[in-house]
């Protein structure tokens, strides 16, 4: 056991310093980049295709898609108008820096304004793993109930945003939105909350507004 | 990336070793044991709150909770009137053979006809560990999109039972039942699969059926 955690702390400490790598070639790129993480079926690739429909569309966005299997998300991107390209982990349950850096050789995008990373389906694994991201978004439909943040509190306390989905299905499940999002703000108390449905499209337009903001903020520090 | 590799290997070998000790001592006992697996929120505590309370009380039956953080679902067990037993994995993405050793442990559940093994929410990390159960059920709620055994196709291969919860918020989601049971069983084609709601009790009474059959029929073969 001991012996697993220190090759886990070593691939981990590796990752890192790649990461480190990619925020500096970001960061001198002028790129956002937003590592969304959650349970399958939360809503993270519906969120990405009503974001890139509904982004100015003088901004160049990307996503790198990551999964076990399948192409089909990528190909839902692409579908909605964006370059997408699709990382298959081979089983594993998260991406890591060093599949960032392949994909983004393979993907060839150029002079992106925002870089949407997509994790693989998965509240846990995909937590440790830095990417160079910006920042980590949470989602978490309101079909998945009310007791999530405090039962996997490491990924809502890392995650800058948390967002709920699904919540035009509000009226149909037992789901407690203001007890979540206390738990969300007990675990991290700067978290920034939004509330979305990418069926009515209610609350994408203040999602796109925190990322252009966050995006003209990273080229004012920058600059 | 070899070393993780060769040390996860190792790990997993023990882990079988385990199990397979686990499943000779399920057997001498007369016990069944279910490893239920699915994506956080799929419904996993739901059902078998509507299990315990459906099943013939003659039976004596108990639940094992994974969880990464919280008491809370072994706590909802127990209150729907059956012995329960937390055990948290300090961060670990799936629960082991060890794990459920020290759980039964401390738990000093006797007796039983039905353990059932509520593994931490993920459709990935739990699929390789072996816990001695006689079969794994995968849970699938039909708010999580019908593109999901395609995407996780290991847990859908190896499941036994598919079963596909949360049937009354069918009219509210764009979710194709067919598809879906359609790659169940492109996957593994003696899948059987079971459509439920803990809300209105449908299904119900076939999965609860089906467990006993399975009880039955575990007991003539170590008759």
């Amino acid at each position: 056991m001991k012996r697993v955690i220190s090759v886990r702390k070593r691939a981990l400490a590796a990752n890192d310093e790649r990461a480190g790598s990619l925020r500096e070639r970001f960061a001198a790129a002028g790129t956002l980049v937003v590592n969304l993480i959650s349970s399958p079926g939360s809503g993270k690739t519906s969120l990405l295709e009503a974001t890139v429909r509904r982004l100015d569309p003088g901004l160049r966005c990307a996503v790198l898609e990551g999964d076990v299997a399948t192409q089909r998300d990528a190909e839902r991107i692409r579908a909605a108008g964006a370059p997408a390209h699709q990382i298959l982990t081979g089983g594993a349950c998260h991406l890591d820096a060093r599949q960032i850096v392949t994909g983004l050789e393979e993907a060839g995008f150029t002079d992106l304004d925002i870089l949407f990373i997509e994790n693989v389906g998965n509240l846990i694994c995909p937590t440790s793993y830095d990417l160079g991201e910006d920042f980590k978004v949470a989602l978490l439909s309101v079909t998945e109930g009310d007791d999530k943040p405090f039962k996997y509190p490491a990924i809502f306390s890392r995650a800058e945003v948390t967002v709920v989905t699904k919540i035009d299905l509000l009226a149909h499940v037992a789901f407690d939105l203001p007890a979540v999002e206390e738990q969300v703000r007990t675990l991290n108390p700067s978290a920034r909350i939004v509330r979305t449905s990418a069926t009515t499209g209610e609350g994408i337009d203040r999602w796109c507004s925190l990322l252009t903001e966050r995006l003209r903020a990273k080229g004012a520090a920058t600059a």
